[in-house]
């Protein structure tokens, strides 16, 4: 069996890595951004390292469960590696919620930076 | 009243075309993708205009129509704009489904073209 593609393992790896820290200790998620990253959440934006994390720390629940339904990752032409994922949440004692985010991730330093950081929860009004 | 930032004009823009070309006539979204342009359309990678577009073509529908519940841009440090969309699609008559897609669109020779794109629906097994 032939590995899968670097890529394919930044982009898996990142969406293990984030999610537990996520899960168990969002605080320290900072080392994931730098300072020209971008997070739009909910349709509000944020960018550098300090801006998102006060958001991310600022979130209304005590805890949070995330369980990741696909994840799929391309290239990009400039090096980075693109991930978008599709799961569902539980917060606290409320319902399971939909979700989709998206990450773009440049190796900076030999580091791979979290550069954009897109979230939306799967809210429709189904007819 | 100022007006949006070019990167936000130009992903609410491409949204606008993208969607009513699919619904209208997809077999033309070809001018839309360039050679290097990489599609995940669940799960199944696709590379380059003409692979692309045979994907879209034998989709089996006959009629298909999106709506877009919200859509989230933000330019990239690489100066490509990101495009992050929620919606909800019909095919033919079955029921209405959710859906997610991403795009990277990059301008070449004055043109704006989607060089990554990925698409999912959104199913769930929710408990």
């Amino acid at each position: 069996m032939g590995e899968s593609p670097i890529w394919e393992q930044v982009g898996a790896g990142f969406v293990q890595v984030y999610y537990q820290q996520f899960d168990t200790n969002r605080s320290e998620l900072g080392s994931l951004y730098g300072e020209s990253s971008c997070l739009t959440w909910e349709g509000q934006q944020f960018q550098g390292k300090t801006a998102i994390m006060e958001k991310i720390n600022s979130l209304p629940f005590q805890k949070i469960q995330h369980s990741v339904t696909t994840h799929d990752h391309q290239p990009t032409v400039d090096g980075s590696v693109l991930t978008m994922v599709v799961g569902q949440l539980q917060v606290d004692d409320d319902p399971v919620m939909g979700f989709q985010q998206l990450f773009v991730l440049k190796n900076m330093d030999k580091r791979w930076i979290c550069m954009n950081d897109m979230f939306r929860l799967a809210l429709h009004n189904f007819a």
